[in-house]
């Protein structure tokens, strides 16, 4: 029988060297297995601890936490079905490459596949989902257990954190009793530091880069989704010498914090612009660049797969590099960092030609977009009115569906301090709300959620998270009762069947939600009601302002607004 | 690419081969890339279709349907993280034995691991919490194509039907465009019948386990929890021919519906009883035979682990057979059938006397459980006025921690036609509302939940599916405000951090969401006003009833009901 004493030094080894690893948060959801690492954690007051009792919920927040800083979070629950609800959260950090250390208390040997209550195949359950799973020991009194521990614990972190980052899971089981002993002060380890490595291209690459940049008459950059400790600066020094236009997806975070300097060559109305076939026939780059992640925006992936570019380089510190299009030519293994910088490029005079005309499709874009803000009252254009009342030093988190695709055609590109976040590891409508907390949590600043209907509905448990923390949000909610993303697909011709199986309304409405959570509750159907809001301060921790909306009238907005950005693009080519 | 033809012959060739194989039950969440097979299911009108935005809990509303009728039924999702918010389901379904067919749509293979928007390594996405996974070719023009996708899904049908019974993957993946022909008419198949085979026990065991009955003096047979489609009658038989106390749990589907002549036989008081430490010293078997699974009893457990029989018999249909207890010393691998009624044994003169003072303690407790039930408010008395008031033909859905074990101590057993049900695969808190639902849409008796706070608020969402389908349910919450279980636990000793870490306490409430979903809502806090409301005819779909109670009274009210059972207990030695 393991003692109490063997049990607390077990525990505490594995709490303190997650904190020499640098993990300062932990998320923690009730159970009873998991009983020494809460108390573990709790007892010492080294961490940020938070609750969530939902371990869906709990997972995303977890998720946003890691999103926020870039820096691992780890999760602790219970055995059973605890841990697989963390599933889809672990799914989204994989692909979106956050680092999670996914501590789930397992029973031990002799109660697993015997049919002991909540006991399932937990040493390996998220499958190719984390990039390590790991099954400690039960605690014993082997003098090689701890040293063994503490250099695991390690490890895991470093695989966590290593590039791409991503979930590790740590299954730790413990046989009865649970209680350990309470001490403020971490044991000291024999395990001192681990040195990461960096991600860096190797000489050829850069020779090659520089040559064809050199080389190149008509080329862009891709800014794709981009972490948190991704090195911006780098980028717009980069931006500065190439001068090459830089399409800028909005999770870039270079489409706000822009540089004076680096304002013109920034282009954040690709997708309205490469609608356009003239456009399209006459800018076919030679070369692009993509740093990050593949843009959301379809047009601009279409052009991409119309065009193939000669050289369309994939700049990804994936050997695993993303191309969903098989346009890439040149993957180049590397993170980005200062390396880029060192390139020390500049753009042909054909290339400053090319660069000109992105610059003119955007301002008329830009113009367009500005005027429907102004003109229109559909989903789009409330969005615009939401971007345009964010106050500075704010962040902005926008859900997977319709929402991330109003914030690509609708946020203008500023110098502005705001951050835009979504989940688009996989696009999920899950989890959103509680991503928006661990967000908020993380980072003390005003925070903003713009999320559909359905995708509020679904993680509306991300709510009883404010029920454990102080917390400060502000909830948009479109509502278009029902799947609004698919009315823009084939799917929509089918009458007979297309509202049960696709727009699936609910006729629900937030109000009450609201008032169970103590939220302050508004519901808008003008542009101008939605700025009366906007401009009233909030005096609850969360205000949640529902937007009334029409799927219909908003495909038909969107589509005009498209089409007038087409006609005067037309125009370009006239002069 | 795909035409149209031929993507629709594949779904239909699909849909059809599950029709044959005895599907008729579907649960779609909407989404895209899984449009071919929510519009196969719904244009040919031979399934009942549900629908559930949260793909969590559509996952256990089909566990619900299937729970119902041990008939397998299909889930239908889109790509991405809404298979992985299955997962919790599917643990639960894997160790609870229920038979999911879970078609998760797929992108193509082009569009896997290469950075796709919802794309994720589907192929096996729930390790080894499934019985099989299979991964569907993209419909093509090859003639093999059908004839293997054909006997495929009859193979993953007849995986999941086969003893013991458990979820199946089917991953299906489609390449755009995805709209299909629609059809009333299912096509014509070559693969026309699977005959499943029986699990019937060697003759040896047969022999032995006779033998074994007729040489025991002191024995007595558990009844753990069965699913639906066991032979109930077949075990009724075994008792008349054995005359041997049988321990009831709750969940065995014979603790209810008791023919008239059997009800003597029938010990549910068995958890109070075995608290008493003369009666467990007094009362030690020779022989268990144990079918079903291990029921939730802690005294019971405890009593098998200090005795451990001579012969402890467990008969599973499961090589892996259930004995978390490590004290088993025969498996018969076989299923409940006909087969037992055919031993013909009977008891000895010896068991006869053994079963006479069961019986005697049984009519201790039950007189006290009565009378306590009578007497005081808390959670259990709460429970004891619900269990009187269902009516005839109704089922009972109860919660995985508190409210199962205030079942198996407060319902009597009965000749009535009620039906217990709860989720003890894993015993999660998790799905429990979306089960409820799921076995009233298969049923449509008259069904009770009773559940506790966290629980009914992890699976709030579970009411969604109210929005899509006509319901009929009563959900009875004990409000504690948190986790009531814990403070059986060493853990709550520890003042510093329990409530903050156990207690979880949201100070919810729940009439905000009973408006929000429509539902008619009381909240009481006497015995008095729940029996009224209890009696007052439902007149809305949902009926919420939400009992106040306090963790710390019933934690001191059960210890005095079991000390006050255990003082009478010892007299019965003492006559």
């Amino acid at each position: 029988m393991v003692n109490k004493q063997q049990l607390s030094d077990y525990v505490y080894n594995i709490v303190a060297s997650l904190y020499a690893a640098g993990v300062k948060k932990v998320v923690v959801s009730p159970g009873s297995r998991s009983t020494p690492l809460a108390y573990g954690f709790a007892s010492t007051k080294e961490f940020d601890m938070y609750r969530q009792v939902d371990e869906r919920s709990a997972a995303f927040l977890a998720l946003g936490l890691a999103k926020e800083s870039a820096e691992p979070v780890v999760l602790v629950c219970t055995s059973g079905t605890a841990a697989a609800n963390y599933f889809p959260a672990i799914v989204e950090a994989y692909y979106a490459r956050l680092p999670l250390i996914v501590l789930t208390a397992d029973r031990p040997h002799e109660l697993r596949e015997v049919g002991a209550p909540q006991a399932i195949a937990q040493a390996s359950l998220y499958g190719h989902h984390v990039k390590w799973a790991l099954d400690l020991p039960i605690p014993d009194d082997a003098q090689v257990t701890l040293p063994f521990v503490e250099r695991h614990i390690a490890r895991a972190v470093a695989v966590a954190t290593q590039a791409p980052f991503g979930p590790v899971q740590v299954n730790v089981p413990f046989r009865e009793p649970l209680l350990i002993e309470f001490t403020k002060q971490l044991p000291a380890r024999t395990f001192t530091q681990h040195f990461g490595a960096e991600v860096r291209p190797a000489k050829a690459a850069c020779v090659f880069l520089k040559e064809t940049i050199q080389a190149t008459k008509q080329g862009f950059i891709i800014a794709g989704e981009m972490a948190q400790n991704t090195h911006t600066q780098a980028m717009w020094d980069f931006v500065r010498q190439a001068k090459w236009p830089v399409l800028v997806e909005s999770l870039s975070h270079m489409r706000t914090n822009i540089p004076d300097d680096c304002l013109p060559y920034v282009v954040e109305q690709y997708d309205a612009i490469l609608k356009n076939d003239a456009f399209q026939a006459h800018m076919q780059p030679q070369t692009v660049i993509r740093f990050g992640a593949q843009p959301v925006s379809k047009p601009l992936m279409q052009f991409l797969t119309a065009v193939k570019p000669a050289n369309y380089i994939v700049i990804d510190e994936d050997p695993k590099f993303r191309d969903s299009l098989h346009v890439a030519t040149h993957h180049i293994e590397a993170a980005i960092g200062q390396w880029i910088t060192t390139l020390d490029v500049q753009a042909t005079a054909e290339q400053q030609h090319y660069t000109i005309l992105w610059q003119r499709a955007n301002t008329i874009a830009a113009r367009h977009r500005t005027a429907y803000i102004a003109e229109q009252s559909d989903e789009g254009a409330m969005a615009g009115v939401l971007f345009k009342h964010l106050p500075e030093h704010s962040d902005l988190v926008a859900g997977s569906s319709m929402p991330i695709r109003d914030v690509d055609t609708f946020f203008e590109k500023t110098t502005r301090d705001i951050r835009i976040f979504c989940n688009r590891g996989t696009n999920g409508i899950d989890g959103v709300v509680s991503t928006a907390f661990g967000l908020q949590y993380a980072s003390k600043r005003d925070t903003y959620l713009l999320i559909g209907d359905l995708s509020f509905l679904h993680d509306s448990n991300g709510l009883i998270a404010s029920r454990y923390q102080p917390s400060d949000l502000t909830i948009v909610v479109m509502n278009n009762d029902g799947g609004g993303i698919f009315s823009y697909l084939a799917q929509s011709t089918v009458e007979e069947h297309y509202e049960q199986l696709f727009g699936t309304p609910t006729a629900l409405g937030f109000e009450h939600l609201a008032a169970m959570y103590d939220a302050e509750y508004a519901n808008v159907t003008t542009k101008e009601a939605f700025e009366t809001v906007l401009e009233t301060p909030k005096n609850k921790a969360i205000r949640i302002i529902e937007v009334m909306t029409d799927r219909a009238e908003n495909v038909a907005t969107h589509r005009a607004l498209w089409q007038a950005i087409n006609e005067e693009l037309d125009t370009l080519w006239q002069a």
